[in-house]
């Protein structure tokens, strides 16, 4: 008989993330059981004709009982109320894991409510799509991608060790820090890029001069990179805000600062600082593709998928603009 | 013997643009002579090495003599100095357009200098990649994307017609614009995306609290969309700002109004502003992918690239977040 890593596995939430994991962790055969449970009674029926897991769950007590290991996979916003009602249920030596975007709030939230025999290993999968629901998940989305595990001061070495091994199984790299640490990281490398995404969106859709089909027939000069992530869940997206405050306002305060140096040098047609600006912003995208974050395909290698023209993949460090 | 559409094709610049030009004219055997012209002898000589014209040259009077249409692909900031300088040199009933990011102020810098007998319809073509230089073209890359043209008032019809019909042959939509309304389009749909987009990775790489090799491991989470448009060429997207200023600032001053209002309502834990937004700016998306103008395959498709996971392209009226 197989020897499973989890006898079972709960999955608190069953979107993009919590189907992913379903997906992936039954591929590997890391568990015996999966039990789902989700608010919605037409998710959770969803979950159940994609067949993913082994038992599906209206009440959350009752889905986490005997559960070596349980994963909130809900928005930020709702794991306090989790924490609070399952808490009593808790297995001894349970593992109790969450998929959140922020870290030290959820910290805040779950860990006062949890009994002291349960171990509480905070993690954040940095992996997704603009997609959500049940049906948006796939066995292959942590693979290659980054983990960050948060957990908090004393906490035992051998869960830590447990869930970085989950992790790891279903192919993510795995890294631990400290949780207002990962909040700031997280606040600029995800949180203001979603913020100013929607928010260009918003801005474009509200325009008297142009109209909305234009924005959307002229889209290819760039503004559709944005429509991506300004496409992600909303409630997801809100919580995340909600409770990064701190650390989402800092960056935004910089982030316009910034900005507002750059439309002072439109307005005194400053070319240097923009054209300086313009070149170091170059290095980091090399660096993000070395770093096997990013495919190089040209514009993303969306010409592949027209099935009509095929963009190069190119050697960027050749291709340096020359002048004319 | 084969009809050409013109006989001589004068190329001035030769980077994304020029050579995608050049290799997609004579793919659809458009032009019979293809002369390249262009400020550095590096760059015209890789364009001979890869074969894009038939003719080279680094005199522009030389390069235009008796071509018959005439297309400038330089940086905004450098059409009037070529319109001064290939003016007295212009076969008459030559076709003079270009491929500039911003419309009036291209032919501010130009029309004045360009002699009664020859017709000058300024285009757009809303295409490219984040890569630059000789090496960067596609035949392909016009294929599906508009393009947009600006004559003046009194351009004659024949030579519109012409131009209109060079571009459908590429590949492209054509529409027809005033000068001023395409700079106020442009500068939503392409300028401010851009200008943001080079802003947050500046940002970024200015942050104390978390290092530039954070910033690259953790990009997946949102900002590694930015870093494509935010890696095109500097030269060209500085020309783009000095020479439409008025609408940049004007589009930038409602993005920065929007910003701030969605920064009060974080700061005041508003939860449901914040909801309204991230909902409505969902179904633009669609409208993009609706028309042609984007792939639908989740995440831009990049699974499919790392040649290790494939995620499935999914119909997202069905994938509306459910909650948990």
């Amino acid at each position: 008989m197989a020897e499973f890593m989890f006898k079972r596995m709960t999955l608190i939430g069953i979107g993009l993330l919590g189907s992913s994991i379903a997906l992936a962790a039954r591929q590997k055969g890391l568990v015996q059981h999966i039990a789902i449970t989700t608010r919605s009674k037409a998710t959770l029926d969803r979950a159940e004709e994609l067949g993913l897991g082994d038992s599906y769950h209206m009440d959350q007590v009752e889905a986490v009982k005997d559960a070596d290991l349980v994963i909130v996979c809900t928005p930020v916003g709702a794991c306090e109320a989790v924490a609070k009602t399952i808490a009593p249920s808790l297995a001894e030596g349970a593992i109790v894991t969450d998929v959140g975007s922020v870290k030290a709030s959820i910290i805040r939230q779950m860990q006062p409510h949890l009994p002291d025999y349960v171990h509480f290993v905070p993690s954040h999968p940095i992996a997704g799509t603009e997609y959500s629901g049940p049906d948006a998940g796939f066995a292959e989305l942590f693979v290659n991608r980054w983990c960050i595990l948060t957990p908090p001061e004393g906490t035992d070495e051998a869960a830590i060790k447990k869930v970085r091994d989950f992790w790891t199984l279903l192919g993510s790299n795995v890294d631990l820090m400290e949780a207002h640490h990962h909040d700031n990281v997280l606040a600029i490398t995800s949180h203001l890029p979603h913020l100013i995404a929607y928010n260009i969106v918003g801005t474009a859709s509200d325009l008297e001069q142009v109209t909305d089909s234009e924005v959307i027939k002229y889209s290819a000069g760039g503004f559709r990179d944005f429509t991506r992530i300004a496409s992600s869940d909303p409630t997801m997206w809100r919580d995340v805000f909600l409770h990064n405050k701190e650390a989402a306002l800092e960056m935004l305060g910089r982030f316009s600062e910034d900005l507002t140096a750059l439309q002072r040098a439109i307005r005194w047609g400053d070319g240097d600082t923009l054209y300086e600006l313009f070149s170091r912003t170059r290095s980091i995208r090399r660096s993000i593709i070395d770093a096997g974050q990013e495919v190089d395909a040209s514009d993303f290698g969306r010409h592949l998928k027209d099935g009509e023209s095929h963009a190069p993949v190119l050697n960027r460090d050749n291709h340096e603009y020359t002048g004319s």
